[in-house]
C-alpha cells in the first residue's frame, strides 16, 4: 500500500467532532470519491453512517462494536473494518489515540 | 482565499506529537513545497523549528510567546504568525483546541 494519497484536494479546516477530541480533514480524488483522514483521542465515541463506510487503522488501537453487534473487536494499525450506511458503530480508543482513514463506498 | 488546496500529495500517517494531544497531516505541493495541517487539543506545548514557519489559525485560539519575546500575543482563527527558523516558541492553546495550517518557508 502506498504511503501517500497523491493528485488530490484537501479541504483546509478541520472536521471537529467531540469537542476537538476527533478530527479529520476530508480528501477528494479525482473521480469525486471522497475519504476522512482522522486521529481521535483516547475515549469512548458513537458514530453514526450515512453511506457505507471502509474504516483503516493508520494507528492506535480501538475496540469496535457495530450496530446490532453483541462483542467488542479490538482493531490495530493496519487492519480494517466495514460500517453498513445508515447505521452506527460505538468505539472504545485506547491511550495515545488513534489514527485512520475512512472511505465513504457509494 | 481558497477554502482547499489542490493538486497535492498528503502522507496517510498522521504525525503525532505530545501522546496524540498534537497532530498534523504533512501535504507536499507540485513545486516540492511543504505544509502540515494540524489540530492541537487544549494544553501547553513548546515546539522547535528547523526552517522558518508561518502558522496560519484555522480554527480556535492560541496564546503565543516567541523565543526572545516577552509577552504572549493572542491568535484566532484567520490570524497568523511568523516564526524564525532554528528557533522556538511556546503556545498555550484554549478549550476546544486549534485548528492550524503551518508553512515550511525554505
Amino acid at each position: 500500500m502506498s504511503d501517500t494519497f497523491d493528485n488530490i484536494t484537501i479541504v483546509k479546516k478541520a472536521n471537529v467532532y467531540f469537542d476537538g477530541k476527533v478530527t479529520s480533514r476530508t480528501i477528494v480524488f479525482a473521480d469525486g470519491s471522497k475519504k476522512t483522514l482522522g486521529f481521535m483521542q483516547a475515549g469512548d465515541y458513537e458514530f453514526g453512517t450515512e453511506a457505507p463506510e471502509l474504516m483503516e487503522m493508520l494507528g492506535g488501537e480501538m475496540d469496535v462494536k457495530l450496530a446490532g453487534a453483541d462483542e467488542w473487536i479490538t482493531y490495530t494499525a493496519g487492519q480494517s473494518f466495514n460500517v453498513p450506511g445508515s447505521s452506527k458503530f460505538a468505539l472504545k480508543v485506547k491511550a495515545g489515540g488513534a489514527d485512520y482513514c475512512c472511505s465513504y463506498l457509494v
